[in-house]
């Protein structure tokens, strides 16, 4: 049996229905492939369940506040783990729901439920099935790594795959691996009780390169719950419990939640028999301008691609390879200004260029803010943190930025939009900021930048001329 | 005795002093006189001691929540009302002697206690004491609005200015007037367990136009607090009490807020008689750009100039009258995109031009978006609310927007720098949005704006062409 349609999208996640919507509105005829669980990874096991679980663990912990405003009881709350866990499931069933209602609920036999193989540029195999096309979309996604000596330990060792899973949560925990999934969980657990040890191989939380950020974000999070950095961890059987050692450090746990980051589901696809080459990383070549593998008709897209495993950017990957995938001139798109986000408390979040790829240059200006004195931070009792901010020297131009604050994904977005628009710090300061807000301590760091930037407008004021145009 | 300087700026308030700044900066010499008590209005009696009341009453109504996220023990909970007004007033004198500090802690001769009086457009008298000076700038400020009448209920009848002076708070009060501070106070006064009643003459709160978001603002606080619209209110005795009646409705309480709006500290400097004239409102002319009154070399800034009676705007007004007051070139400078936030739970936010500016405008495009099925804002039971965004149907510029949001100050800000760029709703379409955040509530109401805009970029997908300056 033979099908021929335009396009083939393997992979029904954020990036494939992304792709999938592009190939629709180009009245294109497709199928849609998928062999796993329906509902992306995100609604599945990712953000939103995490978020919910994160948002328990914030409302429980804000009791440590009540002496401070003056509210008698706090030492009376307790939280019910298991009923807690069902909470975040409900919530978490919503939004699978939700996705699949959207989107392949209502599909007839334009969604075929396999997996696929490459039998050549143009076709695959899908259960005995061949399905030509003349443009293929891989957008397979990506699952937690887990080191395959682990697994001899069970269900003693999570990942996010099955955390949301447990009915309840067990008195001793280790996290392994600081990125963002284990940052934020990692907090979250130690909030609603659990002994919770965090351990990454890094000197390093949440991938930040900033050293000035990462030694408060270790600092203000070590104080919650211990981090254990620079080593990797090593498992064993401790009784019924597992023993963890990082470097001279150890302790016993009940479970190991892994959270070493996610690989990409490439292998099964078949793309070195049809003689992709794959480099050292095991991935595809592709621009990701226009999302296309070498000049095939295939397209890559998503977690998949290795790259920007972030909702927002497998959704632009989507539109980008769903695009090329259904015209026939493939187009090249400007990808966003980077944007990652921790959702621990404070947020760690990091725009644009990173310290590190700007490590050694020296036309550029730093400048940074501590949320210590900031009014509203105060009087939200949350003003731990520092914000640094990055601009070129000669004329101020925003490059990147490194935060630790209250409301970052807010000022993340601000400072995204600002750096999309190619504003200078002294564009910056002349926006408006009001009072008190946590916006205030942006301005502070642009005050701060501003010192060792060159091109300061004149007056020296902060406020535009009027020109003839304003009128 | 006389004396001569440059520039006298009468008020230490924010814009007195963002206005000796700029004089400063200059060179000039200056006396900056203040007869009443230092510190702003801003720390001492609004912004600041309000977000503080604010923050513990959303802190103790939070328990709501608690049933939810099954934290158990919620009921056991109390809010010690007078020791949270104490942890109010401490914040408070926190951020007053920061000021101060700042400020005029260590100003010598030039800062004269005492109460101006306009002699001559060059000439002032403060206590006997004559001061001539090339320029003057009014920064006098504003002072709460209490009717006549009403003096006679003694301190059964408050105003901001003796609110956070409270010992503790009464178990029935009124708040009359809903605008900014009235909705803030009120609700938050609920929240601590206070029976408010609040009222307003108007058939809308918080200064909002748009009727959507109006009507949907009164519906949620309205549940929290019976809100009294369209009929003024009238006070009585009613025993050792205060009968508070608006229209048919009446009530009995024992303290009242006043909340009616702030009147321009203008009277006492006798402006009329060196032949000024006032218009309507009893206000001098003069030009939001320069803040120049008329030709005269007398400017005015903040709150007195009854324009923006924001934090942010005063500074700014303090900045251009400080500067046109040292410099012999008058300049003109544009204002900012207004932005106003209402701080209550949801924020209103208005930005850029209020639907009753845009009224009748047949060329005007509406989006909106109901926080109700937002991901983040369901994750967070924050879900109630509104937002709407105007743009000219013409290609999509951004007018406004009118929001009833969670995390609305931030939106707002994130809406204002877009505004301030001239965005259109294509171009803010292309900015990235993260997942699961508030943000994306925005991202929706875009899209729901874009339906009713032309000027739509090719290709449709969002992402902008890479172009070779991008290389």
């Amino acid at each position: 049996m033979e099908r021929e349609v335009d396009v083939a999208i393997i992979g029904a996640g954020t990036a494939g229905l992304n792709a999938m919507a592009q190939v629709r509105r180009a009245g294109k005829t497709f199928v849609l492939i998928d062999g796993g669980e329906l509902g992306t990874t995100c609604a599945r096991v990712g953000c939103m369940p995490s978020k919910a679980f994160i948002q328990v663990a914030e409302d429980f912990h804000r009791r440590h506040i009540f002496e401070r405003h003056r509210i008698e009881g706090g030492e009376g709350l307790s939280l019910q783990l298991a009923e807690a866990m069902e909470h975040v499931r409900d919530l978490r069933d919503l939004f699978v729901d939700r996705v699949l209602q959207g989107s392949t609920d209502e599909m007839g036999d334009e969604l075929i439920r396999g997996y696929a193989r490459f039998v050549s540029p143009n076709e695959l195999e899908v259960d005995g099935q061949r399905i030509r096309a003349r443009r293929i979309v891989i957008a397979t996604g990506s699952r937690p790594v887990l080191p395959e000596a682990w697994r001899a330990f069970g269900d003693r060792v999570l990942t996010t795959d099955d955390f949301f899973e447990q009915e309840t949560l067990p008195p001793r925990m280790a996290v392994i691996g600081l990125g963002v999934i284990g940052l934020e969980l990692g907090q979250a657990l130690a909030r609603m009780g659990v002994a919770v040890t965090g351990i990454d191989a890094a000197e390093t939380v949440s991938g930040l390169s900033d050293p000035v950020v990462s030694a408060e974000v270790v600092k203000v999070l070590g104080d919650e719950f211990p981090l254990w950095l620079g080593h990797p961890a090593e498992l064993s059987r401790d009784g019924d419990a597992l023993r963890v050692q990082a470097g001279e450090q150890a302790v016993t746990v009940d479970k190991v939640l892994v959270a070493m980051g996610r690989r990409p589901n490439l292998e099964h696809l078949g793309l070195e028999e049809i003689g992709i080459p794959l480099d050292a990383r095991g991935m595809p070549p592709h621009d990701p301008h226009t999302m296309q593998i070498l000049d095939l008709p295939i397209f890559i897209a998503g977690d998949v691609s290795g790259e920007r495993p972030i909702l927002h950017e497998a959704g632009d990957e989507g539109k980008i390879a769903g695009y090329n995938a259904s015209h026939d001139e493939i187009r090249a798109f400007r990808r966003k200004t980077p944007l990652a986000i921790t959702f621990c408390d404070p947020n760690v979040v990091q725009v644009g260029r990173s310290w590190s790829e700007l490590a050694g240059r020296d036309d550029v200006a730093v400048g940074e803010m501590r949320l210590g004195p900031v009014g509203r931070a105060l009087i939200m009792g949350k003003n731990k943190g520092i914000i640094r901010v990055y601009a070129e020297k000669a004329g101020g131009r925003l490059l990147g930025a490194a935060l630790f604050s209250v409301r970052g994904e807010n000022l993340g977005h601000l400072l995204a939009w600002a750096m999309e628009q190619e504003l200078t710090v002294w564009d910056a300061l002349r926006m408006p900021f009001y009072h008190p807000v946590i916006e205030e301590a942006l301005q502070a760091a642009f005050y701060n930048l501003s010192g060792g930037c060159e091109g300061r407008p004149e007056p020296p004021i902060e406020l535009r001329p009027l020109s003839p145009a304003d009128a």
